[in-house]
């Protein structure tokens, strides 16, 4: 997602204190504690600005959420609408290095969102389902957890999908037309809603993290 | 495919005699002897009018290639345009049992084109790609071959992507829209240009049977 640098954002940023956790590596293995619960942690990564997350959070009060977003411009726009959401906490980090931030088994499942497809071969280990992305995953994932994953890009899911086979993930569902298909209660994000309503299809697929 | 039963077909096909192998069990483990050479075996099942195992027989006269149709009659009107190829042999006969005639390893490779999706889920094993079809495509295809799939219907790819998953095969090649992707010299079927120049996206996905 494309946003505006926001003028003096580190600064402006401070006020969401609590809400976003700063330096979130001192809480490596005590992100239950964080939450003041144990209940299963979720993470968004590339939370854009957060509709998705929001919503997520605020269905599933029994499960706690974590925004993960690189852009701290993007994470500020997001924050106004996710105050006050107990289960919801935010990150501004780089999803290659989440094992500095998370111990192996500490997050229950993953949701990648409309990722920026990096169409270029020699980008290839950019795109949010690379070899390398879904080895960081592994290692915070809980053992035999999923990912979800969502996009409208035809080039990336197609690399997608043959990514997630060649790591020896079990596909749970599929689908090359996730509005048009018979599953219920979608929640989706502000792009999504867009490209969706322009006549895109949406591509889908929840793969099970079997180790 | 659908098409109307010819009459007295039992008769009328005998005349195709040579480039059908009747009583094809008899070739088991001979099929290299029947076209007597020793170029890699290919097949494909399904075939339909035939289009497709026409223009890949002349296209590569270094392979042989064997075309399986299980009804008599759409089998009967394809004769006509295949004689006289001497790389190609064609049999009437249920995918499902195969494995009575070929040996394991004697075939190269499969290929199978928008086959019947039997959308139903009580018709799910007499989808070309259900587990039991590819346990036996595992019985007579040679270690790490390939399979080819193509087809016009969202539901039975979705099926398809799932089953060959589950079964550990690799992903080489994936599209979600074949006829507007970079892959080149693609060779169709009449069915597959029939919905190709109405609008719709062909799936196409490429796997290797790493067994």
């Amino acid at each position: 997602m494309r946003l505006r640098k926001v003028k003096d954002v580190d600064d402006k940023i401070k006020e969401y204190d609590g809400l976003i956790i700063f330096e979130p590596e001192k809480q490596k293995g005590s992100w239950h504690k964080l939450f003041k619960n144990d209940n299963p942690i979720q993470m968004e990564i590339g939370m854009g600005k957060g509709k998705f997350i929001r919503e997520m959070a605020l269905r599933n009060p029994d499960i706690n959420f974590v925004g993960c977003e690189l852009s701290k411009s993007i994470l500020y726009k997001a924050c106004k609408k996710l105050t006050d959401i107990p289960n919801l906490l935010l990150i501004n980090y780089d999803a290659s290095k989440l094992e500095d931030v998370f111990s192996k088994g500490e997050i229950d499942k993953i949701y990648l969102n409309f990722s920026d497809p990096w169409p270029k071969s020699r980008h290839e280990k950019r795109r949010l389902t690379s070899d390398e992305f879904l080895k960081v995953y592994e290692n915070i994932l809980k053992d035999n957890s999923e990912i979800e994953f969502k996009t409208d890009n035809r080039g990336l899911f197609e690399y997608s999908v043959i990514s997630l086979n060649k790591q020896g993930y079990d596909f749970l569902e599929i689908s090359f037309d996730l509005h048009n298909s018979n599953k219920e209660d979608i929640v989706t994000t502000e792009y999504e809603d867009r490209f969706s309503n322009q006549g895109n299809v949406i591509y889908y697929i929840k793969v099970k993290v079997n180790k």
